[in-house]
């Protein structure tokens, strides 16, 4: 039985008669094929993609499981449609925290018709993208008892920098994130953006995959960050995980690395690294003089 | 006694009646300040650079030794002028081979004028900003007995990746330049940009330093790479030397990392490392198959 995904954070929806993606009961995750070649290219990305040698295996668990395409009743009762069948990769996790990251300043390629280069040239504008190398294109962070805070997209594209730190320490807080007005207090920082599983390890590996990679261009490609404050509490381990999502503009690389995607990446990495710093140092101070945890959104360590 | 740079490879040029910068005998580099603003930025720039303790010593040597700023007669006759004074860098160099690399694929910072940034935006796809991150914006490499290879800076601007990989092992071979027929044996390359004191090395550790630094947004800055070949073939040292010019286009960090000109700097620095182990595979087989060095402009290892 195929249903709309309950943590779908950014991208079109499936219901009220539109096309959007859906979900099944055994993992899977069914994403339309846009007609418009887009969706050609994200085929024809997954279907290299397990035969593609040069990237590296531990690259390779960044992607979802790709299960070929298949022909389902579409979400907005346009018959029958040809999809992609993707891993659903928050399949079997309860309550997860999950951001969408669409990484690089820049989010159309060289090759785009002028058209769509001027919309999305506007668009990077007009959102965090030039400013940050990246935007958050979608967000939800499970508050304690009372579901998911779900900011508008409209909203979290355009945050400042400021803004950005702070959301980010949000996403790592056990306290309330929907009231502006209560400072986070980034009680799972260590264990979700720390530690040799934690989520800045994974990106440092990406990163360091793309310092080197020059035989694909991912542009308007998100970083997906998940975890679960429950496991967190509960195991003392937030299965945080990093996913790549959205291949629809996929260029070969040329013999060049991706600077694009790569400068937006180490913008991300800085800002959690400096969470991650800031914490260790307040956490240092706040268990001397204090017995609250704390942690600011500056701290002296920052240049 | 003043006189027009004899090794200035981009930029205004002074002579023939135009304002461009001068030279004296003791090692001072004289750059006219722009009247449009510019001038005043690049003048700022320099003026807190002294006292801006957030740039560490280490950095602090890749920016020209600055001597705050002088009245002098300018080059195109239109009397006292005032001038920054720098130092000059090639001063005491003999027949350095230089080139001036612009980084980042994108020359014009979020809050330039919409005219100024449309002719940035124009200019850095027409030329290689875009695609390979960087653009050459002006080269000499020196010829045994024939002067200087300088091409056309024009040209330059627009190479393509393959061009640009040709260009940076020509930049480090012996034989001539001017030849596209020849194939370039990168006589020079091991000591020129491999090891502790090359120029890879130094582009590393301005890479660790973009990777943090929040302060400054570098855009339309040049890295100039200069050596000497003489010195390579009598001390067997190159004196390769990495430098950070023109700071007219400097803005604030904001708490963001530079990850437009991180970004073109990571892939200035894979076509230089790709170069380096091409020429270590090929020169370990040639001194097994063949007395005679050389190196292709693609190797095995690539990815």
């Amino acid at each position: 039985m195929l249903k709309v995904p309950d943590h779908q954070v950014a991208g079109h929806r499936a219901g009220d008669g539109k096309l959007g993606p859906l979900i099944d009961d055994s993992g899977k995750f069914y994403k339309p094929i846009q007609s418009d070649g887009r969706g050609s290219k994200e085929v024809a990305f997954y279907t290299s993609l397990s035969s593609n040698t040069n990237i590296p295996n531990h690259i390779r668990r960044f992607f979802p499981i790709f299960h070929g395409t298949k022909l389902i009743e579409a979400s907005d009762g346009s018959g029958q449609q040809p999809h992609l069948v993707l891993q659903d990769i928050v399949s079997g996790r309860l309550n997860p925290s999950i951001m969408d990251i669409k990484i690089g300043s820049r989010t159309w390629c060289p090759q785009a018709s002028e058209d769509y280069i001027q919309r999305c040239f506007m668009k990077d504008r007009e959102t965090s993208s030039l400013a940050l190398g990246f935007r958050i294109s979608g967000l939800q962070i499970e508050s304690k008892g009372s579901g998911f805070w779900k900011p508008e997209r409209k909203l979290i594209q355009k945050f400042t920098a400021e803004e950005v730190r702070l959301v980010l320490r949000q996403f790592v807080s056990s306290n309330s994130s929907a009231d502006s007005g209560v400072d986070p207090d980034c009680t799972f920082v260590s264990t979700v953006y720390g530690g040799s599983g934690g989520i800045l390890t994974q990106l440092l590996e990406l990163k360091e995959w793309f310092e080197h990679q020059t035989i694909l261009h991912f542009y308007s490609c998100s970083v997906l960050m998940l975890y679960e404050k429950e496991s967190v509490v509960k195991e003392m381990s937030s299965s945080a995980e990093v996913k790549l999502v959205d291949f629809a503009h996929i260029v070969e690389g040329n013999g060049v690395i991706d600077h694009n995607f790569l400068g937006g990446l180490c913008s991300l990495i800085n800002f959690i690294s400096e969470i991650l710093t800031c914490s260790d140092v307040h956490t240092a101070k706040a268990s001397l003089q204090d017995p609250k945890n704390y942690c600011y959104t500056n701290c002296d360590t920052q240049n």
